[in-house]
């Protein structure tokens, strides 16, 4: 397992931080690698935007703080706002479709944009958003086998609400699956609102 | 703010990690300190314990591992076999009280313990045993304001399981005030079992 820095980013109500245990737990228990999830209180935290940071590793992970992340998957435009231009070079921006609007970002950066929201709603449960994300991550990111993503959802949801969960993510692998191709990059600037960062 | 490195351990399920967001989210947002939760996936990770650390800080946390915890919070005696030895001398040890069977202890160590999931079941709601744990962390540690601590359960938990949550914090509070004594020393090696380690 290649060495990647991942932070999941939303707004406080979300799952972002069940998104990156998901993602932690796949990459370790499932794919024996190693992984560490970081999440920083403080006055960054005080504000609406909830964030963690992954390191995935085939070795221990040293240094669990994550600067500049080769994979973003963010779903709020405040957490967009915040921490989008940390994205490294020819990095990769999963976003939640409704949720943000992408500015300018770095040329070369691959933006995969999933409906999540929509999806979720359409499976009766809205709050099952992150799950959908993950499905989603598991079909454009290349990093976790998607099996073992889906391993992690099983285990780390209560029984009752396994059923709803596998759907969730075998919905946003799905459209993953069905739109595999990062968005054009002019659709950044002409199709979208520019946002004031 | 000290620097206080604690430790929240258990099984899968239990509530370990809102736990930890929760005293973590508590030192932070409600009273201006720094706080970084660290969770480890990998060999550890695949046994039954789960475990998150968390350093407390009136800086920015700049090494967020914890090596060797100030406090353990600790729900399974599995989780207690594995990071018992850690406590720095003359630290604390909360334990949950029909879960962890506590062996030899460095001297010195303080130790606490709470029946959390009998006043979890008490309140209809057995899964609730990591805010009742929570609640009497408050009532014994120090650390944390128990009003800081409290407005972060409220804030952790979907509207829905708010009141059930507070009565939860509040019962194991109640609980750490009218037994605001660590256990006596002896009480380990006589009235409690040996666990081989």
């Amino acid at each position: 397992m290649r060495l990647t820095e991942i932070r999941v980013a939303g707004f406080g109500g979300q799952g972002v931080i069940l998104a990156a245990i998901v993602i932690g737990k796949a990459a370790s228990i499932y794919e024996s690698g190693y992984a560490t999830m970081t999440q920083n209180f403080g006055p960054e935290a005080r504000g609406g935007a909830c964030s963690a940071q992954l390191v995935l590793s085939g070795d221990p992970v040293l240094y669990p703080y994550v600067t500049s992340p080769d994979i973003l998957v963010v779903m709020s435009q405040e957490a967009y706002v915040k921490f989008a231009s940390e994205v490294r070079p020819n990095g990769m921006l999963i976003i939640e479709q409704d949720l943000v609007r992408i500015g300018d970002i770095p040329a070369g950066t691959r933006v995969y944009s999933c409906p999540a929201t929509r999806i979720a709603e359409e499976l009766g449960k809205k709050m099952v958003l992150n799950v959908v994300m993950v499905g989603f991550f598991a079909a454009v990111s290349g990093t976790v086998k998607p099996e073992a993503l889906r391993q992690a959802v099983l285990d780390s949801v209560p029984p009752a609400f396994k059923d709803l969960n596998a759907k969730a993510f075998d919905a946003g692998y799905k459209y993953g699956v069905e739109n595999p191709d990062a968005l054009p990059q002019h659709a950044s600037s002409n199709d979208m609102v520019e946002v004031e960062i």
